[in-house]
């Protein structure tokens, strides 16, 4: 000991930066470590995590269900009206973003543009009047993933409102996403003025009928060569989608003018269309909802399927986990705010799109959109940091969606829910955001994360099932 | 002397290596400096360039033909026939990319891309036939840049060809090119058979005429932001027009379905259009042909103006000094070939597309188009380091023409030839390279550059002209 102290002493300090910056205040020599302890220092999910390390049925599992994950062929087949090609989505039933949630928890927009579908239904006759309904216990309220769907901020899809259809033939399952309404006061944010309802019956008669015949012209549309060139473009295909909705458009064009549809269907569609640069986002995510919901329900795997907002929860899903849900209060969002709004006017974090970060895209290819971090905030250089930080806590990178600015290498994909705990590093997420009240709508883009105790309780639920 | 031996040599050596070489070799510290002498050693182009740099006339000459360049704003204002509109084009005239040539002197492809023109406009009734009338001396040759025209490759404009018509409010010029035909057997590779006849009717007597039609709805399209749009969405335009082709096409197919245009048509017209990446191409050529011309013409600027090819002689022209061309051998390109071709095979680098890189896109913007070495060869790294180079020859960076890897810096434009002869270092260029015999078509894709000796010239008869 008094041979140690003899030398001079230089000093790693591992963990609180405290030791570290006493040492350097009195002229000692240290090198500072940032770490944190797994599982935040949770003692039952870092033994129940250090289980999970390493065990073969995991990696096995994981090896399962990360290459069906990669082997999915999600394409666009088709559009049709909820009721009749969603699976399970009954009368008097309304699906929304995000882990079930009863009708009382709900945040503003996800009420609002429920009361806005319930009057778009006929269910009621009015706002009043469907918030009345809406309260009974009436209607009957679930989760868009429950019935291979997603959507947007608020998610609502009811029985007449038409969707996108993706199917999978690689693994024979099917997804669904309701069509996407532009920016400015729309459903998904919580509008429900009679202009709001109004579209969404146009998009019943005419839109819908005039993509559905475009779409029987073209025959199926494989999505991932489409991603793929559009991840070459500057989309991320979360918030900036504009690459991909013009390739679409392309291929819909040219095909609805070769369809049965009529003309002036036709023109109009088009004209809705080429002004919205988001069209392919809810496509995108009915993709990346196909490819995930075919690594679904591998018994002992780590792999993250879902990850959704309700606007008041953060959820995640886990192959190996079955129909568990894993929830944390949802964060609000320290983005980009439009002038006049602040994070104090935002809903929590909201939307099924975090479904496309689970699947490799989104905040995890930001590398390929430096573009967006105009609409999101922050620099390039970031945004290149966000897709590198995010291969630390995924299984592999997906070769079939590759980013040039990182020399081609494929996007980081397959979210561990060992490797989140253990670093305590968690998923990156673009995400645009809602006013906290119905009706007012998009207030600001930004970066967000999921929080890390989904995944400390899907480590926990995870080795209790295999039991460890 | 002997105090200076005394000591430890470090020697710095500029210029030749192998001196260097030699005293590394010995052992003996040596820092070498990359450096070749002004006008690569050529004195009396060193003494003009000596005598231009710092000149404050030639400093207030590129100040207004720099500004001019920088706020001129191109559109696409209509469709017409090349006869209609093209100033200067006269009957039994055909123009062609690059510095004017005779028929004996011209290459392959664009001897082959003539003979097709003249069975097309009906002045001679086979290839043959084509050929003898070429080469009788009863045709007028015109390069396209006498017109105010430019054409990619060959960059053949005979008087029934339609044109796109760009023009530029701001100093009241217009430019005009060609409609772009496809990938394959197209007349700019030289091609002449019969389809290819066939396609060139078809843009006169159907696409032409839609276009114009849709063009009629929209009322003129501003190209400088969709051409800013574009690079934040991977294209630099000259090789890889993906981006900016969708989002025309979006706006032409919305504006077609609204137009006089009969159904068949429009359906035919967005079919071609959809199947071609490089639609926009000859936009962007004659979108950066305004905003050159728009800087040519000031007495005393070193300002280049227009970069381009003929197939024999690579050709530029300079804002202060006229009409004048300064010419030499066109180099053949080291590129990325398809299989079954190598250099052997090449024609000398050709067309006027270098008109984009003369206007800061095009191989000055790879670093907003790093997916295109794909298609070109190279690394991204080295594509970003590209664009960082032309930097150091150029006047400035176009706040109008923002790279998103580069933190959102202004694309470098505006070439200097006092800065070229200076530090020797050449434009670089994106091509589309073509086979040297007529009708075989493209053969590869690459990166060349702007031989010095053209601005060498160009130094020498500033200086001769400003009297110095």
């Amino acid at each position: 000991m008094s041979g140690l102290l003899a030398n001079k002493l230089e000093v790693i300090n591992i963990g609180l930066p405290s030791f570290a910056e006493a040492i350097a205040g009195a002229g000692g020599g240290v090198t500072h470590v940032d770490w944190t302890p797994p599982a935040a220092g949770d003692r039952p999910a870092g033994e129940a995590l250090a289980k999970l390390v390493g065990n073969p049925a995991v990696e096995a599992a994981n090896k399962k269900a990360y290459d069906a994950y990669l082997s999915a062929q999600p394409r666009l087949v088709g559009v049709g009206i909820a009721r009749d090609v969603v699976p399970g989505l009954e009368e008097r039933m309304v699906l929304h973003a995000g882990a079930p949630i009863d009708w009382a928890r709900m945040c503003g927009p996800m009420q609002g543009g429920i009361c806005g579908a319930l009057v778009y239904e006929g269910w009621a006759s009015d706002l009043d009047a469907a918030r009345q309904l809406a309260s009974s216990g009436a209607i009957r309220f679930d989760s868009c993933h429950h019935h291979a769907a997603v959507g947007p901020m608020a998610g609502i899809i009811s029985p007449s409102m038409p969707v996108w259809i993706i199917d999978n033939p690689v693994h024979g399952n099917r997804s669904y996403s309701n069509l996407n309404e532009g920016l400015g006061k729309v459903l998904r944010y919580g509008a429900n003025s009679p202009e709001v309802l109004a579209r969404l019956r146009w998009f019943e008669t005419t839109l819908a009928p005039t993509l559905k015949a475009a779409l029987e012209v073209t025959g199926p549309i494989d999505l991932k060569p489409m991603m793929a060139q559009a991840l070459h473009m500057g989309d991320e295909m979360h918030n900036r989608n504009v690459a991909a909705t013009a390739l679409l458009f392309r291929k819909l064009a040219t095909a609805m003018t070769r369809s049965s549809a009529k003309a002036e269907d036709v023109a109009a569609s088009l004209e809705f269309l080429a002004a919205n640069d988001f069209s392919f986002l809810n496509i995108s995510m009915a993709a990346c909802k196909a490819m995930m919901d075919a690594a679904h329900g591998v018994e002992g795997s780590s792999l993250v399927t879902v990850m959704a907002r309700n606007g008041v929860e953060f959820g995640i899903r886990v192959s190996g986990t079955g129909d568990a849900w894993f929830t944390t209060p949802a964060p609000r969002v320290n983005g980009l705010y439009f002038p006049g709004y602040s994070i104090a006017d935002a809903a929590p974090d909201l939307g099924d799109s975090a479904i496309t970060e689970t699947c490799g895209i989104g905040g995890f290819a930001m590398a390929s959109a430096l573009a967006i971090v105009k609409f999101i905030g922050g620099t390039p250089d970031q945004a290149l940091g966000y897709t590198q930080a995010m291969s630390t806590i995924t299984m592999g990178r997906n070769p079939g969606f590759t980013l040039p600015p990182l020399n081609f290498a494929g996007t980081p994909a397959g979210i561990d829910i060992r490797k989140v705990v253990d670093t305590g590093l968690e998923p990156v997420i673009n995400t645009g955001i809602a006013h906290k009240d119905a009706g007012v709508g998009q207030i600001g883009a930004g970066i967000t994360s999921a929080p890390l105790s989904c995944f400390t309780k899907a480590v926990d639920e995870l080795a209790r099932r295999l039991g460890l």
